[in-house]
C-alpha cells in the first residue's frame, strides 16, 4: 500500500487507528483455547470485529516467536486472513530488526517477499542503531516501507536516545536528520511515542510529511488529544497505535464487542480531530 | 553455560572461535539441495566437520527467518542437533531484538523457554537504543547471557555510535558504561566488530572482565592479531566469530574439509595467542 492509498484510506473511515496484535496466548479468552489455533481463532475474531475502525494491524513479532514455530504458524494464518483485507488496512510486523546489509536483505525478505518466506506486510519497523547499511536494504522493496524506530515510549528511551551531542542536537533528532534522507515520506515512517507528546511539535519540525507510527496510548498512558496537537501533518500523518487496551477489552465471552466499543471510541476521537483539519 | 564453564571451554580447546552459522539456502553446495531439510543437512554437516576446533556456534536469525515456517524448522533442528553437544559448545541466537519490557520478556522466552518456544541457547544478540528496561528481562533468565550490541562492524556503525557527547564520549562508550550495570560479566557480553579493533583497547577499559563477541574477521575483513592484542583479558575474554568464511569455503562435496581446514587453521592461530597469555 502506498502513501496516497493510506491517506485515502485514512479519509474513508475517518480513522488513523492502528491496532497491536500483541496476542499472548495467556490473556486470550479461556474459551477459544479450544480451537485448533487460539491465537488465530483471537486474531481473526478482532480484526472482524474491529476492521470498520482501524486503518492498520501491527502484529508483534515477540507474541508469536515466543511460542516457537507454533506461533509463526498463527502469525502466518493471520496475515493470510488479512489478505482478505488488502485494501481496506495497512499492515506493520513490529520486530525491531536491523543487522549488517546482507543480514538486513534477509530479514526484508523475510517480511516482504512472500514467495520465499510466505510473509507479504506493508511495513517492519527497524531499530537504527546499525546505520545507514542496516537500513537500506529494507528500502529496495518496491511498495514496501520501513518504520525507523525514533524516540520511544518506553522509561529505557531516555537512557541513549535523549543523550545531546556537542551541538546541543538529541540523539534521536539526528536519527530523524540523518536518516530522512535513506528513503523518503513515501517508504519511510518513525516511531514516537505518545508518553513523549511534546516532543512532537520538534520532530515535526524536522520531519514535516513523514508518518509517525505512535504506540504509548492505551495501556501505556499516553493521550490521543496531546499526539494529534503536535504531531498532526496536513496530510494527517499518524497512525496512532492501541494493543492491549483494545485486544483485551475484556477476557470474556464478550471479547469482540468489547473490543469493537474501545476500536469505535477512538476512532469517534480520530474523526473528530480530522474533521478539525478539514479531513 | 556459565562462564566458568565457557572459560574451561576455551581452555581445554585451545580455541575462541565462534562459527556463524549464516546458512543462506541459496549458497550452500547445490548437491544438498535433494536433501529432505538441505539447511538442516548443511548446519548439521558444518557443526560434525568444526566441533573440534570452535567453542561457540551462531545461528543468524535473519537467514532462517527469511523462508518463514521452514526456515524456522530448519533451526529448530539445528539447535536440537546441537543438543548433543551441550558441554562442547556455547550457542549464541544472532537476533538483535529489543522492545519494550513486556515485549522483550516474549523474545526471551523465544530464545530461552525450550518448553514455550522449543528453543534453548545460551545466549541472544540484543539491540541498545531502547534502553535498560528493554534489555532487563533478557537477564531474568538464568543461566543466560545476552551480547549487547556496542560498536559493530558495518559501515553504518559511524552513522549514530560515534556520535560524541557533551563530555566527548562516544554513544557506544557511554552503551558500554550505563549498561555493564544492569547485569554482569556473568552474564553480559558485547559485541564489538573486530573492523574497529584498535578500539578495543579503550573499550578494555570500560568493560575489563566482560566477554566481547567480535564479527568482522574474514569476510569483512578484520585481523585476529589485531583483535587479540587489543582486546584480550586475563581470561581470554574473546569469542571470534567467522561466519561465510567457514561456511562457505567451498560450495562443493569438499565443503567440509574446507570449512575445517578454515576453523582449524583460525584454531591454531587462537592456540598460539592464548598461550601467549599462559592458557
Amino acid at each position: 500500500m502506498n502513501r496516497q492509498q493510506l491517506i485515502n484510506l485514512i479519509r474513508s473511515k475517518k480513522s488513523f487507528l492502528c491496532i497491536g496484535l500483541d496476542s499472548d496466548i495467556e490473556k486470550i479468552p479461556a474459551f477459544l483455547k479450544n480451537s485448533e489455533d487460539p491465537v488465530f481463532e483471537f486474531n481473526r475474531r478482532i480484526i472482524d470485529a474491529t476492521i470498520k475502525y482501524a486503518v492498520a494491524y501491527k502484529p508483534n513479532l515477540a507474541f508469536y516467536e515466543s511460542r516457537g514455530i507454533e506461533g509463526l504458524k498463527s502469525l502466518q494464518k493471520t496475515m493470510d486472513y488479512l489478505e482478505n483485507f488488502r485494501d481496506e488496512c495497512f499492515t506493520i510486523a513490529d520486530a525491531k530488526r536491523g543487522d549488517i546489509g546482507n543480514t538486513s536483505s534477509q530479514y526484508a525478505r523475510a517480511f516482504f517477499d512472500k514467495p520465499v518466506s510466505g510473509f507479504d506486510f506493508d511495513a517492519v519497523t527497524v531499530a537504527p542503531y546499525m546505520g545507514e547499511d542496516s537500513v537500506s536494504p529494507f528500502l529496495g522493496f518496491k511498495g514496501k516501507w520501513i518504520v525507523l524506530l525514533a524516540l520511544t515510549s518506553n522509561k529505557g528511551a531516555s537512557d541513549f536516545q535523549l543523550i545531546e551531542d556537542k551541538t546541543n542536537e538529541l540523539l534521536f533528532a539526528k536519527v530523524l536528520k540523518t536518516s530522512k534522507n535513506w528513503g523518503s515520506s513515501e517508504n519511510m515512517m518513525y516511531v514516537v511515542g505518545a508518553t513523549r507528546a511534546e516532543m512532537l511539535a520538534e520532530i515535526r519540525k524536522i520531519v514535516p510529511d513523514h508518518f509517525l507510527l505512535v504506540p504509548g496510548v492505551g495501556a501505556q498512558g499516553g493521550s490521543l488529544h496531546e499526539v494529534a496537537r503536535y504531531g498532526l501533518s496536513k496530510d494527517c500523518g499518524l497512525l496512532v497505535n492501541a494493543s492491549r487496551s483494545i485486544i483485551f477489552a475484556s477476557n470474556g465471552a464478550d471479547f469482540e464487542l468489547k473490543a469493537a466499543a474501545e476500536a469505535k471510541s477512538m476512532q469517534e476521537e480520530m474523526s473528530e480531530i480530522l474533521s478539525g483539519i478539514g479531513i
